[in-house]
């Protein structure tokens, strides 16, 4: 049996993942009530360690991490801008696997995730992909020749972190105008504010908008709701498209809370990729939604790390 | 003996090279006096044709193509813009194979000239880089992993055609702000167009604006001059900073007539990559120049795809 374990800005969710890659087992605990390192480790031993124990640990062979700039040669998480407890160079894989005494491998939270969907989602026999992945951060993993890009640090995959728009909104990274401060579920949020001040809509306080309201709100036709996903929309659209010019994929595969809004979020992307992108690459990739349950997919990736 | 082609916007040149990798013997043609593909094969004929027929077609593997949006999977090139007699599908691989009776291969020029440094210049055991052509378009040619990335459709590594300023200057790809607006040789020259309108400068008429004289103002001092090579170096650093974010690669080669003005376009560029580029990248890239003469990358490149 193998453990992954995908930790994100908001939530740390792992399960134990059998031979034929079901999951039997699973929890979660909140990443962000951890200010220090060993805080999250001791979260981490207090939810897993339970299940370990249970099963005996000499049936596990090991534990698989997708974390924000996760590090797959290092085994480090390096200066992650959406962990409190990560704004230095974390040796994540040798604490964890002092901690649980099994051998632990790290990568960056998207490309466990792509991991996943080529195992056992969307990109099934798909040799050049771009999984994106729309939580607190913006995520990526870029698949070329059926293999994931590591880069030469192995800190490849960060188009989060690439501009969006040149001077624009201040990110966590310390620069300006990053893809993920427009298309993560912060940065949706961040979209309504903005335009909630100069209009009435029934998103009416900041208390009651995060992604999941503004998507309800859309649902129910709010021209607001709708205004914020298109602009979020056409943010992510216009960057996939650049970023299929770099590596020309047959297919773009979205996941993350603010895929599931659907056709709200994916009917902009689509039109605003396709207005954006080169005309070589015209109506050549599919942009779909992961194809597998929204958590699954990071922890049978990082499991499939072992 | 095999025989590398790079086709340019402005020139096609062609090389035999030896099994030790010497070019033996060299030629080249204009290519833009092509209206037709007809023509330009002609041309191509015309030129190398006697030098196959001295050595004798018996003596030749076969013919490597670098082109620009050459499909190395189907052998085409596919709507190049700067090429007069390509702006459609064109079976090149197919046409110089029956022409010379010998295997042709075809890529796109930027990956021929990464396959050359990879092979015999400044990348030599580097497994992650990036190779930019500054020439009459931009080229890019990506290596991961050891590996060219082609793409599915083997049309990847258009950084060229990546947006540099959203709704900026006309491109000849029909769209607005691609990158290689503002940093080919013709790119900088429209940015001299621009600045001269409202300022002195040695580079008084039109006529005779070039890459070539801008480098040599620059080098007189000429204050306009070092302008446009910061304001150029700027935009290539910034789309640098970005693409670095997709593969992190430990080096960055930039070959090409705009590469040749060294430090005036080296200086502005390393300058705003540093000022751009996302803090775990910092420091880990080389940018640097071909170490091999500007055409010899090219076509050793493009004969060792053979």
């Amino acid at each position: 049996m193998k453990i992954g374990i995908d930790i994100g800005g908001t939530n740390t969710v792992w399960g134990i993942v059998d031979k034929d890659g079901r999951i039997i087992k699973r929890n979660s605990f909140k990443t962000f009530e951890s200010k220090h390192f060993e805080d999250f480790l001791l979260a981490l031993q207090n939810s897993l360690q339970p299940s370990i124990d249970e099963i005996g640990e000499e049936n596990f062979e090991g534990i698989g991490i997708g974390a924000p700039n996760g590090n797959f040669h290092t085994g480090c998480i390096e200066f992650a801008p959406n962990l409190a407890w990560a704004n230095k160079i974390i040796p994540l894989a040798e604490e964890v696997s002092k901690k649980f005494k099994l051998e632990t491998v790290v990568t960056n939270d998207a490309n466990a995730a792509a991991i996943g969907e080529m195992k056992f989602g969307a990109a099934k026999g798909v040799d050049d992909f771009i999984m994106i992945t729309l939580g607190t951060g913006v995520g990526s993993g870029f698949v070329s020749n059926g293999q994931l890009i590591y880069g030469h640090d192995g800190l490849a995959g960060e188009l989060g972190h690439t501009i969006a728009i040149r001077d624009g909104r201040d990110c966590g990274c310390g620069r300006k105008g990053c893809l993920e401060t427009y298309t993560s579920a912060t940065g949706i949020v961040r979209t309504a504010l903005e335009k909630l001040s100069d209009t009435h809509s029934i998103l009416k306080s900041e208390a009651n908008i995060n992604s999941y309201t503004i998507f309800q709100a859309a649902k129910a036709g709010d021209e607001l709701a709708l205004e914020i996903f298109d602009f979020t929309g056409k943010i992510l659209g216009q960057s996939l498209a650049d970023a299929v010019a770099i590596t020309s994929p047959s297919m773009i595969i979205i996941f993350g809370g603010l895929a599931q809004a659907g056709k709200y979020i994916f009917d902009p992307i689509q039109k605003y990729f396709d207005q954006n992108v080169l005309k070589v690459y015209k109506d050549k990739v599919k942009i779909v939604p992961s194809l597998l349950k929204a958590n699954d997919v990071a922890i049978l990736g990082a499991a499939a790390l072992i």
